[in-house]
Protein backbone atom coordinates (compact mmCIF):
# COMPACT_ATOMS: atom_id res chain seq x y z
CA UNK A 1 0.00 0.00 0.00
CA UNK A 2 1.35 3.42 -1.09
CA UNK A 3 2.21 6.33 1.51
CA UNK A 4 -1.89 8.24 0.84
CA UNK A 5 -3.35 5.10 2.90
CA UNK A 6 -5.18 4.56 -0.83
CA UNK A 7 -4.52 1.57 -2.85
CA UNK A 8 -2.05 1.53 -5.60
CA UNK A 9 -4.62 2.73 -7.96
CA UNK A 10 -6.45 4.73 -6.44
CA UNK A 11 -3.60 6.58 -5.57
CA UNK A 12 -1.35 6.30 -8.85
CA UNK A 13 -4.13 7.95 -10.80
CA UNK A 14 -4.82 10.39 -7.87
CA UNK A 15 -5.48 14.41 -9.28
CA UNK A 16 -5.40 17.24 -7.51
CA UNK A 17 -7.55 20.16 -8.37
CA UNK A 18 -4.97 23.31 -9.15
CA UNK A 19 -7.51 25.64 -10.43
CA UNK A 20 -11.17 25.58 -12.08
CA UNK A 21 -9.85 23.26 -15.14
CA UNK A 22 -6.70 22.13 -14.05
CA UNK A 23 -5.42 19.06 -12.24
CA UNK A 24 -1.88 17.76 -11.08
CA UNK A 25 -1.10 14.40 -11.60
CA UNK A 26 1.68 12.07 -11.50
CA UNK A 27 2.74 9.09 -14.15
CA UNK A 28 4.14 6.67 -11.38
CA UNK A 29 6.79 4.26 -12.03
CA UNK A 30 5.79 0.49 -12.86
CA UNK A 31 3.04 1.19 -15.33
CA UNK A 32 4.56 0.91 -18.36
CA UNK A 33 5.26 -1.59 -21.55
CA UNK A 34 8.40 -1.18 -22.60
CA UNK A 35 9.34 2.01 -21.02
CA UNK A 36 5.81 3.87 -22.53
CA UNK A 37 3.13 4.03 -19.95
CA UNK A 38 -0.16 2.16 -20.54
CA UNK A 39 -2.99 3.68 -22.36
CA UNK A 40 -5.70 2.53 -19.86
CA UNK A 41 -3.62 3.48 -16.96
CA UNK A 42 -3.01 7.16 -18.42
CA UNK A 43 -6.89 7.48 -19.30
CA UNK A 44 -7.80 6.99 -15.74
CA UNK A 45 -5.97 9.58 -14.66
CA UNK A 46 -7.73 11.75 -17.22
CA UNK A 47 -10.96 10.34 -16.20
CA UNK A 48 -10.61 11.12 -13.01
CA UNK A 49 -9.64 14.62 -13.55
CA UNK A 50 -13.06 14.90 -15.70
CA UNK A 51 -15.01 12.83 -13.38
CA UNK A 52 -14.19 15.90 -11.07
CA UNK A 53 -14.78 18.23 -13.19
CA UNK A 54 -18.54 16.64 -14.02
CA UNK A 55 -18.86 16.55 -10.16
CA UNK A 56 -20.44 12.59 -11.76
CA UNK A 57 -18.60 9.71 -10.64
CA UNK A 58 -19.28 7.54 -13.61
CA UNK A 59 -17.93 7.36 -17.08
CA UNK A 60 -20.33 6.96 -19.19
CA UNK A 61 -18.80 6.86 -22.39
CA UNK A 62 -14.96 8.00 -22.67
CA UNK A 63 -12.80 8.40 -25.98
CA UNK A 64 -9.18 8.71 -25.67
CA UNK A 65 -6.98 10.06 -28.60
CA UNK A 66 -3.26 8.76 -28.37
CA UNK A 67 -0.88 11.51 -29.02
CA UNK A 68 2.75 11.10 -27.66
CA UNK A 69 3.89 8.37 -25.31
CA UNK A 70 3.60 9.08 -21.38
CA UNK A 71 6.25 8.84 -18.99
CA UNK A 72 7.05 8.94 -15.31
CA UNK A 73 6.93 12.47 -13.74
CA UNK A 74 4.62 15.18 -13.72
CA UNK A 75 1.39 15.85 -15.72
CA UNK A 76 -1.70 18.15 -15.34
CA UNK A 77 -5.26 17.50 -16.80
CA UNK A 78 -6.83 20.15 -18.47
CA UNK A 79 -10.73 19.95 -18.72
CA UNK A 80 -13.68 21.85 -19.91
CA UNK A 81 -17.15 20.87 -19.25
CA UNK A 82 -19.30 21.47 -22.21
CA UNK A 83 -22.72 20.71 -21.12
CA UNK A 84 -24.14 19.65 -17.96
CA UNK A 85 -27.34 17.99 -18.07
CA UNK A 86 -30.33 16.43 -15.87
CA UNK A 87 -28.09 12.97 -15.94
CA UNK A 88 -24.83 13.54 -17.84
CA UNK A 89 -22.07 15.83 -17.87
CA UNK A 90 -19.94 15.74 -20.78
CA UNK A 91 -16.37 17.04 -20.63
CA UNK A 92 -13.38 17.97 -23.19
CA UNK A 93 -9.94 17.06 -21.51
CA UNK A 94 -6.32 16.94 -22.46
CA UNK A 95 -3.81 15.19 -20.51
CA UNK A 96 -0.34 17.20 -20.76
CA UNK A 97 3.49 16.46 -19.22
CA UNK A 98 5.10 20.28 -20.17
CA UNK A 99 3.42 21.55 -22.98
CA UNK A 100 3.60 18.07 -24.88
CA UNK A 101 -0.17 17.07 -25.06
CA UNK A 102 -0.36 13.06 -24.61
CA UNK A 103 -3.75 12.69 -24.96
CA UNK A 104 -7.12 14.04 -26.03
CA UNK A 105 -10.12 12.81 -24.41
CA UNK A 106 -13.79 13.05 -24.47
CA UNK A 107 -15.95 11.99 -21.63
CA UNK A 108 -19.70 11.76 -20.68
CA UNK A 109 -20.56 11.37 -16.91
CA UNK A 110 -23.32 10.02 -14.82
CA UNK A 111 -24.23 8.09 -11.88
CA UNK A 112 -24.70 4.29 -12.32
CA UNK A 113 -25.65 3.52 -9.08
CA UNK A 114 -28.78 1.30 -8.93
CA UNK A 115 -31.77 3.09 -9.17
CA UNK A 116 -35.41 3.17 -8.13
CA UNK A 117 -38.30 2.30 -10.53
CA UNK A 118 -39.29 0.22 -13.48
CA UNK A 119 -36.18 -0.60 -15.41
CA UNK A 120 -35.51 0.35 -18.35
CA UNK A 121 -36.18 -3.13 -21.20
CA UNK A 122 -33.49 -4.82 -21.26
CA UNK A 123 -32.17 -8.23 -23.87
CA UNK A 124 -28.51 -9.72 -23.63
CA UNK A 125 -28.05 -11.60 -26.73
CA UNK A 126 -24.48 -12.76 -25.86
CA UNK A 127 -22.35 -14.32 -23.02
CA UNK A 128 -19.72 -14.14 -21.01
CA UNK A 129 -16.56 -16.42 -22.09
CA UNK A 130 -16.15 -19.84 -20.90
CA UNK A 131 -13.29 -19.74 -18.78
CA UNK A 132 -11.39 -22.32 -16.72
CA UNK A 133 -11.65 -21.62 -13.06
CA UNK A 134 -8.47 -18.86 -12.07
CA UNK A 135 -5.91 -21.19 -10.82
CA UNK A 136 -6.31 -23.13 -14.60
CA UNK A 137 -5.51 -19.91 -16.53
CA UNK A 138 -1.72 -18.62 -17.66
CA UNK A 139 -0.61 -15.81 -15.73
CA UNK A 140 0.64 -12.74 -17.27
CA UNK A 141 3.76 -12.56 -15.06
CA UNK A 142 6.35 -9.49 -15.09
CA UNK A 143 9.42 -9.74 -16.27
CA UNK A 144 12.27 -9.23 -14.21
CA UNK A 145 14.55 -7.81 -17.33
CA UNK A 146 14.08 -4.00 -18.12
CA UNK A 147 11.95 -3.53 -20.92
CA UNK A 148 11.62 -7.21 -21.17
CA UNK A 149 7.89 -8.98 -21.84
CA UNK A 150 5.58 -9.37 -20.09
CA UNK A 151 5.83 -5.47 -18.84
CA UNK A 152 6.71 -4.13 -15.38
CA UNK A 153 2.94 -3.14 -16.44
CA UNK A 154 2.00 -6.96 -15.26
CA UNK A 155 2.63 -6.60 -11.26
CA UNK A 156 -0.10 -3.95 -11.30
CA UNK A 157 -2.90 -5.71 -12.64
CA UNK A 158 -3.75 -9.47 -12.31
CA UNK A 159 -4.63 -10.93 -15.32
CA UNK A 160 -5.05 -14.96 -16.11
CA UNK A 161 -5.40 -15.81 -19.70
CA UNK A 162 -7.38 -18.68 -21.28
CA UNK A 163 -5.03 -21.58 -21.94
CA UNK A 164 -6.18 -21.63 -25.27
CA UNK A 165 -5.25 -17.67 -26.09
CA UNK A 166 -1.88 -17.66 -24.35
CA UNK A 167 0.19 -20.10 -26.68
CA UNK A 168 1.62 -17.05 -27.97
CA UNK A 169 3.66 -16.46 -25.20
CA UNK A 170 5.70 -19.39 -25.73
CA UNK A 171 5.87 -18.74 -29.60
CA UNK A 172 2.48 -20.81 -30.53
CA UNK A 173 0.04 -18.32 -31.65
CA UNK A 174 -3.71 -19.68 -31.62
CA UNK A 175 -3.87 -18.38 -34.44
CA UNK A 176 -7.44 -16.78 -33.67
CA UNK A 177 -7.43 -13.02 -33.21
CA UNK A 178 -8.85 -13.21 -29.44
CA UNK A 179 -8.02 -12.91 -26.48
CA UNK A 180 -10.01 -14.61 -23.29
CA UNK A 181 -9.33 -14.32 -19.16
CA UNK A 182 -10.02 -13.34 -16.11
CA UNK A 183 -9.04 -9.62 -14.58
CA UNK A 184 -8.38 -8.04 -11.02
CA UNK A 185 -6.30 -5.75 -9.08
CA UNK A 186 -3.57 -6.93 -7.18
CA UNK A 187 -4.45 -7.50 -3.28
CA UNK A 188 -8.57 -7.10 -3.94
CA UNK A 189 -8.31 -3.65 -4.41
CA UNK A 190 -12.27 -2.64 -4.94
CA UNK A 191 -13.07 -2.03 -8.62
CA UNK A 192 -14.91 0.68 -9.63
CA UNK A 193 -15.96 2.13 -12.80
CA UNK A 194 -12.52 3.57 -13.41
CA UNK A 195 -10.76 0.44 -13.27
CA UNK A 196 -13.13 -1.05 -15.74
CA UNK A 197 -11.17 1.39 -17.81
CA UNK A 198 -8.05 -0.32 -17.27
CA UNK A 199 -9.44 -3.41 -17.95
CA UNK A 200 -10.62 -2.24 -21.35
CA UNK A 201 -6.79 -1.65 -22.31
CA UNK A 202 -5.05 -4.25 -20.05
CA UNK A 203 -4.12 -7.27 -22.30
CA UNK A 204 -1.37 -7.75 -24.98
CA UNK A 205 -3.08 -6.95 -28.52
CA UNK A 206 -5.03 -9.97 -29.97
CA UNK A 207 -2.99 -9.81 -32.83
CA UNK A 208 0.21 -11.52 -31.05
CA UNK A 209 -2.31 -14.75 -31.75
CA UNK A 210 -2.53 -14.01 -35.35
CA UNK A 211 0.75 -15.35 -37.31
CA UNK A 212 1.55 -11.88 -38.72
CA UNK A 213 4.73 -9.81 -39.09
CA UNK A 214 3.37 -7.65 -36.38
CA UNK A 215 5.18 -6.62 -33.18
CA UNK A 216 3.44 -3.59 -31.78
CA UNK A 217 0.45 -1.74 -32.35
CA UNK A 218 0.27 1.42 -31.21
CA UNK A 219 -3.62 2.59 -29.91
CA UNK A 220 -4.70 5.65 -32.11
CA UNK A 221 -8.07 5.65 -30.24
CA UNK A 222 -9.85 3.99 -27.38
CA UNK A 223 -13.33 4.02 -26.72
CA UNK A 224 -14.82 2.48 -23.58
CA UNK A 225 -18.61 2.61 -22.62
CA UNK A 226 -19.32 1.20 -18.69
CA UNK A 227 -22.58 -0.17 -18.35
CA UNK A 228 -22.93 -1.07 -14.87
CA UNK A 229 -20.57 -0.53 -11.52
CA UNK A 230 -18.66 -4.02 -11.01
CA UNK A 231 -19.56 -6.03 -8.40
CA UNK A 232 -17.00 -7.59 -6.28
CA UNK A 233 -14.43 -10.02 -7.98
CA UNK A 234 -12.76 -11.05 -10.80
CA UNK A 235 -13.96 -9.18 -14.62
CA UNK A 236 -14.28 -11.82 -17.48
CA UNK A 237 -12.78 -10.25 -20.33
CA UNK A 238 -12.92 -11.16 -23.89
CA UNK A 239 -10.70 -9.34 -26.79
CA UNK A 240 -11.36 -9.64 -30.45
CA UNK A 241 -10.00 -8.21 -33.73
CA UNK A 242 -11.62 -9.12 -37.15
CA UNK A 243 -10.16 -6.31 -39.34
CA UNK A 244 -6.66 -5.83 -39.93
CA UNK A 245 -6.73 -3.39 -43.18
CA UNK A 246 -5.31 -0.22 -44.73
CA UNK A 247 -2.73 -0.27 -41.63
CA UNK A 248 -5.41 -0.46 -39.04
CA UNK A 249 -6.98 -2.81 -36.83
CA UNK A 250 -9.84 -2.57 -34.62
CA UNK A 251 -9.85 -4.70 -31.00
CA UNK A 252 -12.76 -5.19 -29.16
CA UNK A 253 -13.18 -5.59 -25.23
CA UNK A 254 -16.43 -7.03 -23.64
CA UNK A 255 -16.06 -6.94 -20.12
CA UNK A 256 -18.58 -9.05 -17.39
CA UNK A 257 -18.40 -9.18 -13.73
CA UNK A 258 -19.03 -12.20 -11.07
CA UNK A 259 -22.43 -11.57 -11.47
CA UNK A 260 -22.55 -12.42 -15.06
CA UNK A 261 -23.35 -8.64 -15.90
CA UNK A 262 -22.12 -6.77 -18.91
CA UNK A 263 -20.03 -3.85 -17.10
CA UNK A 264 -18.09 -2.51 -19.97
CA UNK A 265 -17.81 -2.71 -23.78
CA UNK A 266 -14.55 -1.17 -25.59
CA UNK A 267 -12.74 -0.71 -28.91
CA UNK A 268 -9.83 0.87 -30.67
CA UNK A 269 -8.38 1.65 -32.99
CA UNK A 270 -4.76 0.93 -33.78
CA UNK A 271 -1.82 1.26 -36.13
CA UNK A 272 -0.41 -1.76 -37.98
CA UNK A 273 3.16 -1.08 -38.50
CA UNK A 274 4.48 -1.74 -42.08
CA UNK A 275 7.50 -4.23 -41.79
CA UNK A 276 10.42 -2.69 -42.07
CA UNK B 1 -29.01 20.35 -57.34
CA UNK B 2 -28.82 23.08 -55.33
CA UNK B 3 -27.56 26.62 -56.13
CA UNK B 4 -24.25 26.24 -55.08
CA UNK B 5 -23.70 23.94 -57.44
CA UNK B 6 -22.67 20.89 -55.70
CA UNK B 7 -24.16 17.77 -54.89
CA UNK B 8 -26.28 18.36 -51.87
CA UNK B 9 -24.40 16.29 -49.22
CA UNK B 10 -21.65 17.86 -50.10
CA UNK B 11 -23.38 21.71 -50.39
CA UNK B 12 -25.76 20.87 -47.02
CA UNK B 13 -22.71 20.20 -44.84
CA UNK B 14 -20.58 23.54 -46.68
CA UNK B 15 -18.28 24.90 -43.86
CA UNK B 16 -17.08 28.75 -44.26
CA UNK B 17 -14.09 29.59 -42.46
CA UNK B 18 -15.18 32.77 -40.16
CA UNK B 19 -11.40 32.99 -38.55
CA UNK B 20 -9.33 30.62 -37.09
CA UNK B 21 -11.01 28.11 -34.99
CA UNK B 22 -14.44 29.32 -35.87
CA UNK B 23 -16.76 27.97 -39.26
CA UNK B 24 -19.98 29.02 -39.93
CA UNK B 25 -22.49 26.60 -41.43
CA UNK B 26 -26.45 25.82 -41.71
CA UNK B 27 -28.34 22.76 -40.77
CA UNK B 28 -30.36 22.42 -43.69
CA UNK B 29 -34.12 21.75 -44.53
CA UNK B 30 -34.87 18.09 -44.78
CA UNK B 31 -32.41 16.20 -43.07
CA UNK B 32 -34.80 15.89 -39.94
CA UNK B 33 -36.42 12.52 -38.02
CA UNK B 34 -39.48 13.77 -36.35
CA UNK B 35 -38.21 17.37 -36.73
CA UNK B 36 -34.64 16.72 -35.34
CA UNK B 37 -31.52 16.97 -37.43
CA UNK B 38 -30.24 13.10 -38.50
CA UNK B 39 -26.82 12.82 -35.79
CA UNK B 40 -24.59 11.46 -38.81
CA UNK B 41 -25.61 14.70 -41.16
CA UNK B 42 -24.41 17.04 -37.71
CA UNK B 43 -21.63 14.97 -37.19
CA UNK B 44 -20.80 15.72 -41.16
CA UNK B 45 -20.82 19.17 -41.14
CA UNK B 46 -18.47 19.05 -37.86
CA UNK B 47 -15.81 16.53 -39.40
CA UNK B 48 -15.67 19.05 -42.59
CA UNK B 49 -14.86 21.59 -40.34
CA UNK B 50 -12.49 19.84 -38.40
CA UNK B 51 -10.78 18.73 -41.71
CA UNK B 52 -10.64 22.33 -42.84
CA UNK B 53 -8.59 22.87 -39.51
CA UNK B 54 -6.38 19.96 -39.56
CA UNK B 55 -5.71 20.31 -43.23
CA UNK B 56 -6.11 16.71 -44.17
CA UNK B 57 -9.10 15.27 -45.76
CA UNK B 58 -10.06 11.87 -44.08
CA UNK B 59 -11.39 11.30 -40.70
CA UNK B 60 -9.97 8.21 -39.55
CA UNK B 61 -11.41 8.29 -36.21
CA UNK B 62 -14.52 10.59 -35.19
CA UNK B 63 -16.33 10.29 -31.94
CA UNK B 64 -19.47 12.61 -31.20
CA UNK B 65 -21.31 12.69 -28.38
CA UNK B 66 -24.78 14.19 -28.82
CA UNK B 67 -25.79 16.97 -26.13
CA UNK B 68 -29.46 18.93 -27.78
CA UNK B 69 -30.97 17.95 -31.01
CA UNK B 70 -29.98 20.36 -33.99
CA UNK B 71 -32.73 22.03 -36.09
CA UNK B 72 -32.32 24.23 -39.25
CA UNK B 73 -30.90 26.92 -38.94
CA UNK B 74 -27.23 28.80 -38.76
CA UNK B 75 -24.55 26.88 -36.67
CA UNK B 76 -21.06 27.37 -35.61
CA UNK B 77 -18.43 24.67 -35.55
CA UNK B 78 -15.45 26.02 -33.42
CA UNK B 79 -12.29 23.75 -33.69
CA UNK B 80 -8.70 23.58 -31.97
CA UNK B 81 -6.04 21.11 -33.38
CA UNK B 82 -4.77 19.61 -30.11
CA UNK B 83 -1.26 17.57 -32.32
CA UNK B 84 -0.39 18.21 -35.47
CA UNK B 85 2.06 15.11 -36.13
CA UNK B 86 3.65 13.40 -39.46
CA UNK B 87 0.90 11.44 -40.80
CA UNK B 88 -2.36 12.51 -38.33
CA UNK B 89 -4.05 15.90 -36.83
CA UNK B 90 -5.94 15.62 -33.66
CA UNK B 91 -8.71 18.17 -33.32
CA UNK B 92 -11.58 18.94 -30.57
CA UNK B 93 -14.79 20.55 -31.57
CA UNK B 94 -17.82 21.99 -30.54
CA UNK B 95 -21.23 22.38 -32.92
CA UNK B 96 -23.38 25.54 -31.95
CA UNK B 97 -26.61 26.66 -32.29
CA UNK B 98 -26.02 30.58 -31.08
CA UNK B 99 -24.55 29.25 -27.37
CA UNK B 100 -26.19 25.78 -27.03
CA UNK B 101 -23.70 23.12 -27.95
CA UNK B 102 -25.60 20.39 -29.87
CA UNK B 103 -22.21 18.34 -30.34
CA UNK B 104 -19.03 17.74 -28.66
CA UNK B 105 -16.50 16.15 -31.00
CA UNK B 106 -13.17 14.71 -31.07
CA UNK B 107 -11.38 13.55 -34.71
CA UNK B 108 -8.06 12.62 -36.12
CA UNK B 109 -7.69 13.07 -39.49
CA UNK B 110 -5.14 11.91 -42.05
CA UNK B 111 -5.06 11.07 -45.78
CA UNK B 112 -6.39 7.75 -46.66
CA UNK B 113 -5.26 8.05 -50.49
CA UNK B 114 -3.57 4.80 -51.39
CA UNK B 115 -0.14 4.47 -50.73
CA UNK B 116 3.09 3.31 -52.36
CA UNK B 117 5.37 0.85 -50.51
CA UNK B 118 4.73 -1.97 -49.10
CA UNK B 119 1.28 -2.61 -47.42
CA UNK B 120 1.05 -3.09 -43.70
CA UNK B 121 0.28 -6.89 -42.93
CA UNK B 122 -3.30 -7.56 -43.57
CA UNK B 123 -6.26 -9.99 -42.77
CA UNK B 124 -10.03 -10.11 -42.38
CA UNK B 125 -11.76 -12.53 -40.42
CA UNK B 126 -15.44 -11.71 -41.92
CA UNK B 127 -16.86 -10.77 -44.74
CA UNK B 128 -19.64 -8.50 -46.01
CA UNK B 129 -22.98 -8.87 -45.49
CA UNK B 130 -25.17 -11.23 -48.03
CA UNK B 131 -27.37 -8.89 -49.58
CA UNK B 132 -30.24 -9.48 -52.55
CA UNK B 133 -29.50 -7.45 -55.49
CA UNK B 134 -30.38 -3.71 -54.67
CA UNK B 135 -34.25 -4.27 -56.72
CA UNK B 136 -34.92 -6.65 -54.67
CA UNK B 137 -34.35 -4.83 -51.63
CA UNK B 138 -37.04 -3.13 -49.67
CA UNK B 139 -36.32 1.14 -49.93
CA UNK B 140 -36.85 3.29 -47.00
CA UNK B 141 -39.44 5.65 -48.47
CA UNK B 142 -39.93 8.87 -47.35
CA UNK B 143 -43.34 9.72 -45.15
CA UNK B 144 -45.12 12.45 -46.69
CA UNK B 145 -46.68 13.41 -43.37
CA UNK B 146 -45.29 15.86 -41.62
CA UNK B 147 -43.17 14.06 -38.32
CA UNK B 148 -44.31 10.73 -40.59
CA UNK B 149 -42.18 7.39 -40.44
CA UNK B 150 -40.02 6.89 -42.29
CA UNK B 151 -38.81 10.68 -41.70
CA UNK B 152 -38.01 13.50 -44.37
CA UNK B 153 -34.29 12.45 -44.15
CA UNK B 154 -34.96 9.28 -46.31
CA UNK B 155 -35.17 11.47 -49.35
CA UNK B 156 -31.56 12.67 -48.56
CA UNK B 157 -30.38 9.13 -48.76
CA UNK B 158 -30.78 6.13 -50.43
CA UNK B 159 -31.71 2.64 -48.47
CA UNK B 160 -32.61 -0.36 -49.45
CA UNK B 161 -33.21 -2.98 -46.52
CA UNK B 162 -32.33 -6.89 -46.40
CA UNK B 163 -36.02 -7.88 -47.18
CA UNK B 164 -35.42 -10.63 -43.85
CA UNK B 165 -34.79 -7.06 -41.81
CA UNK B 166 -37.32 -5.07 -43.02
CA UNK B 167 -40.49 -6.04 -41.48
CA UNK B 168 -40.57 -4.22 -38.65
CA UNK B 169 -41.97 -1.13 -41.39
CA UNK B 170 -44.80 -3.62 -41.44
CA UNK B 171 -45.03 -4.00 -37.51
CA UNK B 172 -43.45 -7.51 -37.82
CA UNK B 173 -40.27 -6.95 -36.08
CA UNK B 174 -37.66 -10.15 -37.10
CA UNK B 175 -36.63 -10.66 -33.39
CA UNK B 176 -33.05 -9.53 -34.19
CA UNK B 177 -31.34 -6.87 -34.00
CA UNK B 178 -29.81 -6.71 -36.66
CA UNK B 179 -30.45 -4.43 -39.94
CA UNK B 180 -28.26 -5.40 -43.38
CA UNK B 181 -28.92 -3.34 -46.51
CA UNK B 182 -27.36 -0.65 -48.84
CA UNK B 183 -26.80 2.92 -49.03
CA UNK B 184 -25.69 5.41 -51.56
CA UNK B 185 -26.39 9.21 -52.03
CA UNK B 186 -29.10 9.87 -54.03
CA UNK B 187 -28.44 11.83 -58.17
CA UNK B 188 -24.99 9.58 -57.90
CA UNK B 189 -23.34 11.88 -55.75
CA UNK B 190 -19.89 10.83 -55.05
CA UNK B 191 -18.83 9.26 -51.95
CA UNK B 192 -16.18 10.61 -49.53
CA UNK B 193 -15.18 9.93 -46.53
CA UNK B 194 -17.24 11.91 -45.10
CA UNK B 195 -20.40 10.31 -46.65
CA UNK B 196 -19.46 7.26 -44.64
CA UNK B 197 -20.06 9.52 -41.42
CA UNK B 198 -23.48 10.17 -42.46
CA UNK B 199 -23.86 5.90 -43.50
CA UNK B 200 -22.93 4.92 -39.95
CA UNK B 201 -25.72 6.63 -38.96
CA UNK B 202 -28.21 7.01 -41.34
CA UNK B 203 -30.44 3.16 -40.66
CA UNK B 204 -33.60 2.74 -38.40
CA UNK B 205 -32.46 1.75 -35.22
CA UNK B 206 -32.05 -2.05 -35.14
CA UNK B 207 -33.90 -2.40 -31.70
CA UNK B 208 -36.74 -1.90 -34.00
CA UNK B 209 -36.29 -5.31 -34.60
CA UNK B 210 -36.37 -6.61 -31.27
CA UNK B 211 -39.75 -7.31 -29.25
CA UNK B 212 -39.13 -4.73 -27.43
CA UNK B 213 -41.23 -1.68 -26.32
CA UNK B 214 -38.96 0.69 -27.15
CA UNK B 215 -39.95 3.69 -29.89
CA UNK B 216 -36.74 5.60 -29.39
CA UNK B 217 -32.80 5.70 -29.05
CA UNK B 218 -31.64 9.09 -28.65
CA UNK B 219 -27.89 8.53 -29.53
CA UNK B 220 -25.78 9.68 -26.27
CA UNK B 221 -21.99 9.13 -28.38
CA UNK B 222 -21.02 7.58 -31.68
CA UNK B 223 -17.51 7.00 -32.49
CA UNK B 224 -16.78 6.04 -36.66
CA UNK B 225 -13.37 4.40 -37.86
CA UNK B 226 -12.54 5.02 -41.24
CA UNK B 227 -10.51 2.63 -42.80
CA UNK B 228 -10.63 2.90 -46.84
CA UNK B 229 -12.35 5.90 -48.97
CA UNK B 230 -14.80 3.76 -50.70
CA UNK B 231 -15.22 3.29 -54.48
CA UNK B 232 -18.17 4.42 -56.73
CA UNK B 233 -21.31 2.58 -56.02
CA UNK B 234 -23.57 1.20 -53.56
CA UNK B 235 -21.98 0.71 -50.10
CA UNK B 236 -23.05 -2.61 -48.14
CA UNK B 237 -23.68 -1.92 -44.69
CA UNK B 238 -24.64 -4.18 -41.64
CA UNK B 239 -26.16 -2.99 -37.93
CA UNK B 240 -26.28 -4.97 -35.03
CA UNK B 241 -27.14 -4.93 -31.08
CA UNK B 242 -25.84 -7.61 -29.16
CA UNK B 243 -26.81 -5.07 -25.37
CA UNK B 244 -29.57 -3.95 -24.08
CA UNK B 245 -29.12 -3.22 -20.67
CA UNK B 246 -28.87 -0.76 -17.88
CA UNK B 247 -30.85 1.39 -20.15
CA UNK B 248 -28.40 2.12 -22.99
CA UNK B 249 -27.72 -0.31 -25.99
CA UNK B 250 -24.62 -0.08 -28.03
CA UNK B 251 -25.25 -0.21 -31.88
CA UNK B 252 -22.35 -1.69 -34.20
CA UNK B 253 -21.68 -0.67 -38.16
CA UNK B 254 -19.45 -2.38 -40.60
CA UNK B 255 -19.62 -0.45 -44.15
CA UNK B 256 -18.28 -2.20 -46.92
CA UNK B 257 -17.84 -0.79 -50.74
CA UNK B 258 -18.99 -2.25 -53.93
CA UNK B 259 -15.25 -3.55 -54.48
CA UNK B 260 -15.41 -5.59 -51.04
CA UNK B 261 -13.15 -3.53 -49.18
CA UNK B 262 -14.11 -2.87 -45.44
CA UNK B 263 -14.42 1.14 -45.68
CA UNK B 264 -15.87 2.27 -42.13
CA UNK B 265 -16.75 0.53 -38.68
CA UNK B 266 -19.33 2.37 -35.99
CA UNK B 267 -20.58 1.89 -32.58
CA UNK B 268 -22.65 4.00 -31.25
CA UNK B 269 -24.44 4.16 -27.36
CA UNK B 270 -27.89 4.97 -27.48
CA UNK B 271 -30.59 5.85 -24.48
CA UNK B 272 -33.27 2.97 -23.80
CA UNK B 273 -35.59 4.64 -22.40
CA UNK B 274 -37.91 3.14 -19.56
CA UNK B 275 -41.51 2.73 -21.03
CA UNK B 276 -43.70 5.36 -19.50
Amino acid sequence: MPETGLPSFAADTGVTAVEPGRWSATVHEGWDIAGNANGGYLLAIAARAMAGAAERPDPVTLTAHYLSPGRPGPVEVRTSVVKSGKRFTTVQATLVAGDRPLLAVLGTFGDLAPTEGAPAPSRVDDSPPDLPPVDECVPLVPSDDAGGMPPPFARRVEIRMHPGDAGFSRGRPSGEMRLRGWFRLPDDQPLDTLALVLASDAYPPTIFNADLPVGWTPTVELTTHVRARPAAGWLRCEFTTRFVTGGFLEEDGVVWDDTGTLVAQSRQLALVPRPV
